[in-house]
C-alpha cells in the first residue's frame, strides 16, 4: 500500500491514499484526516486504507491525479526522528581520512543521533540555510513505526515497521565540527530533513524487503547529473530491526516515530567506494566523496552545495518505476537568516 | 493562566483549565480537546481560556475538583524537546571533577541536545530503569513556544514564549559516558522526562518572570528530605529567550515546542555549592553532589537511585503556594526489561 500527504488541510496534511503507478489519489477523510492519525489506530485503519488502495489499483474507485508537487512530506512533523548510522563503510571513509581507527564496538553497538521532528521539508522544499554552513545531503532509507514496548527484541521492533520512506538528511557540515566537540551531539547542524513524496508499507517493496533491509539501488542525482547509486541492502551492519530496537531500550517508541538507516554506503572493493565517474556506485553525501578526495588527494575538490543547486532522491523496483516518487530539494542561500 | 492535562481521553490526553490555587479544574472541549490543539492555534483559543480561567477563580463557574494525581504531563507527547544547560555553574563542577577547564565559548554560546519528545511520563509515573544504569533526575525550569522562525532574535524567541513547566529530565549516568564517546549525544541515556502537572503562562509569574527567567527557588526533595533549592533567576548564564533563538538558527520551531533551562544550579560561593546539610542551597541531581564529593573526597559516597526511591520537585510562590502542583516520580528497577 502507498500513502502521501498532501500540503491542503492543517499543520499535519491531508492524508491520501496513492494508486501503486503514483497516478491516482484518493482522500479518506472517514477513515483517517491524517498519517499521523491513521499510524495511532493503525490496526483497524490500516484494513480500510487498503481496500480503497485496491480500488485505486484496480480502477473500481477513480480518485483524482496524484501531484508529487502537491505533497508535504508524509509526517509533516512528528513524535520522534532518530537516526541511526548502519553503513559503517560511511563512518570507516570518514575516519580514514583523519587517520583515526573505527572502535570494534561501532560493529555491534549502533550509531544513532537524536533528531528533531517538529517540522520536515516538503519533499521538493527548497533548502534555505547559508553557504558558509556547508550544506550537504544525506540519502537514507527509514522506517515509520508503530507502539514500540521499551526493551522490544530487533525481532519484535521489526514487526512493528510500519511504513518505508526515503529521506535528505540535511547535513550543515560546517557547523557539526563545532558542535560535535561540544560534547552534545548535533542540533544546529541538522536542519529540517525532506521525506519522499509517499510512504510505502513493508509488503510492497516485495522480494526488495527482506532481512529488515531494503535491498535496492538508492539513485542520487545532483544537479541533474547521476552522484550516487549503492545498493541499500548491500553493506548495512545494522537492520532496521536492530536499529528500532537500539532506539527502544530504554524507553517506549511512540506510533509515528521514524528511524532511519543513516548514508547508504557501499565499500566496493578498494578504498571504501568509487564514484560514478570511476566506474563505481558513487555516494550519498558531499561528505564522503569529499573523504574520499582528501584520501586520495591530500584535500577536498567538491564544494559543498550553493544556491540554486539541486538535489534529486528516488529508488526504481525491477522494472523501472519510481516506488517513493522524487525528493528534489533545491538550495536557496539567499533567504537564509 | 493554569493548564493541566489529564490522563483520560486518548493520547493527547484532555486539556483542563485550573484554578489559581489547584483546586478547581474545566475541560473545555467546545474551546481545544487537548493542549497540542490550544497550541497550534493559541492566538484565537487563549482568549477564551483565559475567560474560563478568570471565571473558575471568581468562582462564577464551579468546575470539578482538580486532582493532580489524575494528571498527565501537559503534553504527553509532543513534536519537540531540546534541552540547554544554561547553568554553567553545573558543568564547571563536573569538569573540575575531573579536572579539565571549561572552554570560553561556553559562557556565550549555549550547551544544548536533542531530547525526544514522543512519550513523557506522567507527573506520578514510575521511573522505570535498571540499576545499573545510574538512575538520576535533573529538576529543571522548561518552556513551551508558539511557532518560532528561524533566525528569530533572543527578543523575538523571548515574546514566543506561551507556557512555562518544571521537569524532571530522568538520566541514566551509567550510559552517558558510552554514548557520549560515540560522538553523537545523548539517546539511551535520557530516556522518557516528566512535567508538572500544571503548565502556567509566564504572566502568571508576577515579577518572578523576568528577563526571560524564573526568579524563584526550585524545590527538590529526595525521599521526604530537602535536597535542594536553588534559586532558578541564579547563576543561570542563558536566559529563555537566548535558548529558544540558540535552538531556532537553523530551524523553525513547531509550536508546542519545549525549551527547558538545564539542571538548575547556584554557585553559592565556595566550590561550587555546598549541600543543605552544610548550610547551602543544595542540588538539582544527584550527579552533582558525587562530582562534589569527588572533588573534596576523592570519589562519590551519594549512591544514584534504587528501586522505590522518591524524588519530588515543585516550586512555590512568595506566599508559599504551588505555583505547578507537583512531580514525584518513584523509581521501578524491577519492571525493567
Amino acid at each position: 500500500m502507498k500513502l502521501a500527504t498532501l500540503q491542503q488541510g492543517g499543520r499535519d496534511g491531508t492524508l491520501v491514499v496513492v494508486s501503486r503507478d503514483l497516478q491516482r489519489q484518493r482522500a479518506v477523510p472517514s477513515i483517517a484526516r491524517t498519517m499521523l492519525a491513521a499510524l495511532d489506530d493503525w490496526d483497524s485503519v490500516e484494513p480500510q486504507l487498503r481496500q480503497v488502495y485496491e480500488a485505486l489499483n484496480s480502477g473500481s474507485i477513480e480518485g483524482e491525479p496524484f501531484v508529487e508537487a502537491a505533497c508535504h512530506s508524509p509526517l509533516p512533523r512528528t513524535w520522534q526522528w532518530a537516526d541511526g548510522s548502519a553503513y559503517i563503510n560511511h563512518v570507516e571513509l570518514v575516519r580514514k581520512a583523519r587517520g583515526a581507527e573505527v572502535p570494534e564496538s561501532f560493529y555491534t553497538d549502533p550509531l544513532m543521533y537524536q533528531g528533531g521532528s517538529d517540522g520536515f521539508l516538503p519533499p521538493r522544499g527548497k533548502v534555505v540555510a547559508r553557504k558558509e554552513w556547508g550544506i550537504d545531503f544525506e540519502a537514507e532509507v527509514t522506517v515509520v513505526t508503530g507502539d514500540v514496548p521499551m526493551g522490544a527484541t530487533p525481532e519484535q521492533a521489526a514487526r512493528a515497521i510500519r511504513l518505508v520512506m526515503l529521506v535528505n538528511d540535511v547535513s550543515l557540515r560546517g557547523l557539526i565540527p563545532g558542535e560535535l566537540a561540544k560534547g552534545f551531539g548535533f542540533f544546529q547542524s541538522k536542519p529540517a530533513s525532506a521525506f519522499s513524496p509517499v510512504a510505502v508499507t513493508p509488503d510492497e517493496l516485495g522480494d526488495a524487503w527482506r532481512d529488515s533491509k531494503l535491498h535496492l539501488p538508492l539513485l542520487v542525482h545532483l544537479n541533474g547529473k547521476l552522484f550516487g547509486k549503492p545498493n541499500a541492502g548491500v553493506d548495512m551492519t545494522f537492520d532496521f530491526g536492530q536499529l528500532v530496537a537500539h532506539a527502544a531500550r530504554t524507553r517506549t517508541l511512540c506510533a509515528g516515530s521514524i528511524i532511519g538507516s543513516g548514508t547508504v554506503s557501499n565499500k566496493q572493493g578498494s578504498l571504501w567506494g568509487s564514484s560514478i565517474d570511476n566506474g563505481g556506485v558513487g555516494y550519498c553525501c558531499l561528505a564522503e566523496v569529499r573523504t574520499y578526495e582528501t584520501i586520495e588527494q591530500g584535500q577536498p575538490k567538491t564544494p559543498f552545495m550553493d544556491h540554486g543547486d539541486v538535489v534529486r532522491i528516488e529508488m526504481l523496483d525491477g522494472a523501472g518505476r519510481s516506488i517513493f516518487g522524487t525528493i528534489e530539494n533545491e538550495v536557496d542561500t539567499q533567504s537564509a537568516p
